[in-house]
């Protein structure tokens, strides 16, 4: 097996106005990484100000978590929008954070897609030329999931392109996630195993007790995704980064 | 009298999702410089693309304007925020102007705030310095009122100043704007010779027909603000150009 | 043929703080019914009293407008929503319209959903029966389109059903109604002529020419959907009205 | 002292899309009365069903909590609207809710302004008489500021007017409450004695020491005021619930 850089990232500043999201503060120290979200799915201008200077404080590099414009739906709805139309709203979030970020003199890091535009990006080829599209214009790298249109767009635009791996969701018999508003997440006590069976097999249990083969032996650099709304996020992080301190080592 | 250069501004883009506002299409080849709406008071991704796109049509700069996020009042109402929260949301609004600017291959050539953002950032110091500690992340010129908090914030912030003069609107007798929701705008056939007082006499009559004084007579270049929802917009910035013709003469 | 009632309805009130759609004021005199936007696609509290206001000034009844929460698309995107979240939606709509008409003295007349969310409950058995049950509320017709589960789930909930007709809009072949993004409106000269074949032919001309086939002969009452943000939408009421003078002679 | 009824209300239903505030479930069984969020502050159409329907399973009176239209500033910034404009919002607030509770049988309660709306309408004379043109078209009783113009217009528009008590905030030395966001709550082990306070002495202790006087000795019924964004709240609910128990005893 290749040696690999293997990173930790998390959704970060999902809050909106008063009402907060996930325990932002005590992840931050722990992760690799942050997305911060943009405003359309979570966030406004002063949460991603705060979230930024957390993310500062802990020298944790931040990348741009645009959504669709869908705040009520948190982002996890497909909706119907032109090309242009998600070229146009990814520019827009991405931009914003930039000057956020400018003005805290931190680069931007890389971009990952959020929730529906994410999930919809790696399977319908229209939406994932919109979304790459934009993301060409602030040339950082992007997270997705390897082997979809992410992978495919990433290269037509020559956007460096890093494969995310999920140790706390629940895959279906073809691999694909499933829904955590309908299944939850991966029980707290097996992430830290999932995450081995994906770094060291290559494969995943679906929920069904299927075998998913993945295809991550080759990949030089893989981030793992942490979802900061589901239960014990903070335990999770903790564990994940014992994982990770074997397999980086 | 210093020679002087004047040119010709406008709002632009102030539609929102399938309402329109103002005759964009016909007003971009006449003007020098377009300040785009941000989305907080108008506009939204789509339609600032679509309006960036017809300013490098016709050559026509294009500077940001920022407002409060007030869709429902059009950014004419003052809010309450912390110089925080204001600073966050011009960053915010501005950067994401810069992206769509960027994947279009225009620079951003200057920033005007909108609305009440600008009258209040003009009487109210504490919210002139969140605006200008904003805009100077973005090192392009402010334009502003001649005398007001702007010209001093924009100093040290070391931003470059340019005062605006205002021909089809209506002055109160201490020389501030009378408000165009109650008073209305100037008449169309008075604004050409409103412009020609200011620009060559340095004054202005205010509505109750006192004469109003101001100091621009030193300033090496002055931009003028038409406002593209008064009626005859055209009409008046043709008569506009008339004038300014002779003046850079 | 049964004799008929036949009256004109027309969207109303779909303007959004500062930004107007259609002549409002002109075409409320020429029309039988109002559907009046209820904020969530057009509109707003202020603009609803002003539209109610009018209405009653002029004597025409007033119906609710609701539509998917889907102001940047005005309502013409189908949305992914639970049931339980389509009856709310419609409830919280009406409900808000019902106190504004209580606070004027006027009651409720009737209800028709509003683009997307009209269309999709025509086809899709689950929005339909989610927008019935929130409508069943209210205790009043609803308009809708023959023969689709809108007429259906009228029964179901014991709601009069009054079935529509469209003479300004263009047809596939299989009778459903094109895409006014896309195709447009029905050139204004072929309306009267299009409305006067639906009403003594009981059938219309696709945009291909085929003659398509409707069941209205038996409907003791039927509406008349006149598109208020077409061209010539005043016009095209006036020569309507002379058809419906003959019509309910 | 005259035997009065003295009753617990809270704010529920504060929640937005997937944000949560305040310990809700916890918290209903333990109170006399709901003022449920209306979708401008918090909250949006499917909370609100939620909401309700956890009302009504613990069996506890609904009221309407209608806010300036101020999601982001969660309605507790002072906005500037006209007459019109108030009355319009509070009457399409209390309408949506209405018929929300219309679908699940269950009659309005009360109304109670949130926030800002509250507390400006209570001391600006044009804002409360807006509020309550708007709420006497619900005939409900309004809970408001023992003295302030929420009392007088009350009288004006025929409302009958229940006044609050507040043992959870902070007093100025002039009685008005001290901003939750800058002073927080009173300390949870005072809040019960603030309360005993206030209904046997008619006074309460400002924070700087100094004693208030209030004026509700002569008052029927007064509704005690919690806040459930608070911390204890559930706590501080169970003993204000032991000391009412004597009160009403």
């Amino acid at each position: 097996m290749t040696k690999r850089y293997v990173h930790l990232n998390c959704d970060m500043g999902e809050g909106y106005g008063i009402w907060k999201l996930g325990p932002d503060e005590e992840l931050m120290p722990l992760i690799k990484s942050a997305n911060i979200a943009c405003g359309f799915h979570g966030s406004d201008p002063m949460t991603m100000v705060k979230t930024v200077r957390l993310a500062k404080k802990h020298g944790v590099p931040v990348g741009a978590h645009p959504s669709f414009p869908d705040r009520e739906g948190f982002g996890r709805r497909r909706m119907i929008m032109t090309q242009e139309e998600i070229k146009a709203s990814v520019l827009y979030q991405v931009g914003a954070l930039c000057a956020i970020l400018q003005s805290e003199d931190i680069p931007l890091n890389h971009i990952k897609p959020h929730g529906a535009l994410y999930i919809e990006s790696a399977r319908d080829e229209e939406y994932c030329d919109a979304v790459m599209a934009a993301c060409a214009t602030f040339k950082v790298p992007v997270y997705g999931i390897k082997g979809s249109f992410h992978e495919k767009y990433c290269k037509k635009y020559g956007i460096k392109f890093i494969p995310e791996a999920y140790p706390d969701v629940n895959f279906a018999d073809d691999g694909s996630i499933l829904s955590l508003t309908i299944h939850g997440g991966r029980p707290t006590d097996q992430v830290k195993d999932a995450l081995r069976q994906i770094l060291y097999e290559d494969t995943v249990d679906a929920k069904s007790g299927k075998k998913i083969q993945f295809d991550f032996a080759n990949e030089p650099e893989i981030t793992v995704c942490l979802h900061s709304d589901l239960p014990d996020a903070v335990l999770k992080a903790q564990q994940i980064n014992e994982l990770l301190a074997e397999v980086n080592a």
